[in-house]
């Protein structure tokens, strides 16, 4: 086999046999194909797509290119959850413990936060002592501990992933459906659970920005999965707006808490019942309105939070942090950003806001930057409320005082404020199956 | 800037830039942008291609990577040809010596053959003393001296496109017009001559299948010849048949020796004295048919003749082989190939004439292999002449007995032999000028 005539295929619009794929992906992962074919066939990919047949075949290839955890030995259904990514995306911290506590294992593998958008290990690391750098054998002890762990992805799953990846990045290749899709699933396929939800996050704050090309993504993951023979599902969930009130580390921890003891905010508590409840249900507990009324009683009876206070400790920090989140303490420096006029709020935009809280140091501009646990926004308005005047929008926080200037200029960006209140946007847009979209 | 953006621009079908264009060719040259990154923008362009414009900056910036070729010192009109590459083409060995005949100055870089098409440097190099590799001095001192001189092509012409040919080679961006045109196109002017005539070739045994994509071709590198100032033209020509009827490289001076003397066959000499016509009329010697004339008249006076042996002895060789090709001897093995019925050549394949010609070790299967120069074919009949069973369709030649079979057997694969005559092919398809087709 040639790279040269594998590439040439995909050119055509041809669909690649799975020994094509197969051998690409092992050659690539030993370095024997060399970038520069990669990455043109990565753009020929990009033009041409791939069928739903191909990419589950990249995707498990992808998968087999390094370790699958083996959660065999585990007791239960082991379930897993996966976001696109978003702005105040806090439901990992939320949606876990609630399965935990309904009797699901949940061995979950999570991302470190890039650009606008945070990720869970980050949120975890804001608790003092607790470790998101699980080795195999650490992540599947507390598992078998607690039924729950969140760590960093390890060092050898997925490697084909890492490396396609890290080309893709800087040969414009990333946006392409079946390749997002791959590289997602590789994760989830080589983490090794039983039942996968995914939240695919759509609008300005993601990184599909339309619901067409977010439903697009579903379908094709939860083609992966289905073929795969995994129990799958997503749902599109609204990123135009940041979720919950909170973004920022620590803030974020603190809003995930409240939520969990029954005290959150809206749309993020729906977010979290129906991610959780979808995720029951793939789990064999029952019909969805069943699912979500277990996972309601989760939260109720507090053992929803105590599975995360149970995880923390597990994983080296004092759950004292859980049952009272105040004493994670707030950053030093604070600007308020307040309504130039009097109106509602006609748009918030996420991508807007979660580069304001980057700036403010709750985010890495690259990968190696150094996170500031306390910085964030707290917004005390979101799209579709009333505003007076001078009436408090968003609250910055930062322990770098230097950053509050352009952070706030970039915040005040965000925000529009009209004469009329805007029409309101779904918060849930669809459900994928394996049946269809509903 | 950032080659990312750019890549991502193109992906995207947006024009480039001037600046764009010339920072990131620059940049590749001296090997500050990486091979996976080029071959990603290669691929984009594959897709969605380059206006006359980009491509005309593409091409000047390619040309202006090395050693730009100043011819200014040398008198009389500067003039070029290229040929795209067929079967039997050994038109450069005619018309060069009829254009500085006339008084043109001929400094011309030529190629070496690869896969089934052959080379003028191999074919030159093919008489016993004749070099192809003058360094840049020796080359202007003989055109100086003779007003012609054809060699290979030197070190450090136009390098962005050695790195960029060699790098699509394996990434599957080869055929693509632009990019074709800038690669033949920057290598002409970085040359320097001030005329220019294309030949691009159509049909089985050309790069281009198709008279469509001949065109398209023909008019990107008038358009770009154009853009730089230059005065150019291009003939579209046919090549599904093999040109003339000798293959190989001392059969092909041979021929060309007898065109030169008048006694060529009909075709290549047509096709010669349109492109000999052609280059003369941009350079100013007056209407087309009247240039033809002046071509007629420097092979009848023997004038013709004598600039190519001049050149010849300027390059090493010796003379007497060109009054008396018969010294260049015939190889030692022959076969005959037969007709198998009675009735018309319907079709003669160039492509695997090419190929047979290559097997019996006219051409060279990498880029190092050795070449036989008295292997090839000469063809006694061609397509729409008729024959009678058991008759001398073509004798193979080669210095390699054991190559005989597998060319042979490539051969009669080739030949196709019908109740009736085939539809008359055009020997010349089109002429392309600053004007438009004609």
């Amino acid at each position: 086999m040639r790279m040269v005539d594998i590439i040439m295929k995909k050119r055509g619009g041809e669909a690649l046999l799975e020994e094509e794929i197969r051998w690409m992906i092992g050659e690539y992962t030993r370095g024997e194909i060399p970038d520069y074919q990669m990455s043109a066939f990565l753009m020929a990919v990009y033009f041409q797509g791939m069928t739903d047949e191909e990419t589950a075949i990249l995707t498990d290839a992808m998968a087999g290119s390094g370790e699958r955890l083996d959660l065999s030995q585990l007791p239960g259904v082991k379930v897993d959850k996966h976001s696109t990514g978003g702005v105040g995306d806090k439901t990992t911290m939320v949606v876990a413990p609630i399965a935990a506590a309904c009797g699901c294992t949940v061995a979950k593998m999570s991302g470190r936060g890039l650009g606008h958008t945070g990720g869970t290990v980050d949120k975890l690391e804001s608790i003092p002592g607790t470790r998101a750098d699980l080795s195999k054998e650490e992540f599947l002890e507390v598992v078998a501990r607690t039924g729950i762990a969140v760590t960093g992805q390890s060092g050898n799953l997925a490697p084909a992933d890492k490396k396609l990846y890290a080309l893709r990045d800087v040969t414009a290749t990333v946006d392409s459906v079946p390749l997002i899709a791959a590289s997602i699933m590789s994760k989830k396929l080589a983490a090794g659970s039983d039942c996968i939800v995914l939240d695919v996050k759509t609008g300005s704050g993601a990184f599909m920005k339309t619901v067409e090309d977010s439903v697009s993504l579903a379908e094709k993951m939860v083609a992966i999965g289905v073929h795969s023979g995994k129990k799958i599902a997503a749902l599109i969930t609204d990123m135009d707006v940041p979720l919950g009130y909170q973004i920022g580390n620590t803030l974020e921890v603190e809003e995930a808490v409240r939520t969990l003891s029954g005290e959150g905010p809206r749309d993020l508590t729906d977010v979290c019942l129906a991610l959780a409840s979808q995720l029951l249900h793939l789990a064999g507990h029952g019909e969805i309105d069943f699912c979500r009324q277990e996972a309601q009683e989760a939260i109720r009876s507090g053992a929803a939070l105590k599975k995360l206070a149970d995880m923390i400790e597990a994983q080296g920090g004092d759950p004292d942090y859980i049952y009272h989140p105040e004493k994670l303490g707030r950053a030093p420096f604070t600007a308020e950003l307040a309504a130039e006029k009097s109106g509602y709020i006609e748009r918030m935009d996420a991508l807007d806001i979660g580069v304001a809280a980057s700036l403010l140091g709750a985010g890495r501009e690259t990968k190696d930057s150094a996170i500031d646990p306390l910085a964030g926004i707290i917004l005390s308005k979101k799209t579709g409320d009333a505003v007076k005047k001078g009436e408090t929008i968003a609250t910055l926080l930062t322990s770098d005082e230097s950053r509050l200037e352009a952070a706030k200029k970039k915040l005040a960006e965000a925000v529009i404020i009209g004469a009329a209140a805007p029409r309101k946007h779904p918060l849930i847009y669809a459900r994928v199956t394996e049946q269809g979209i509903e």
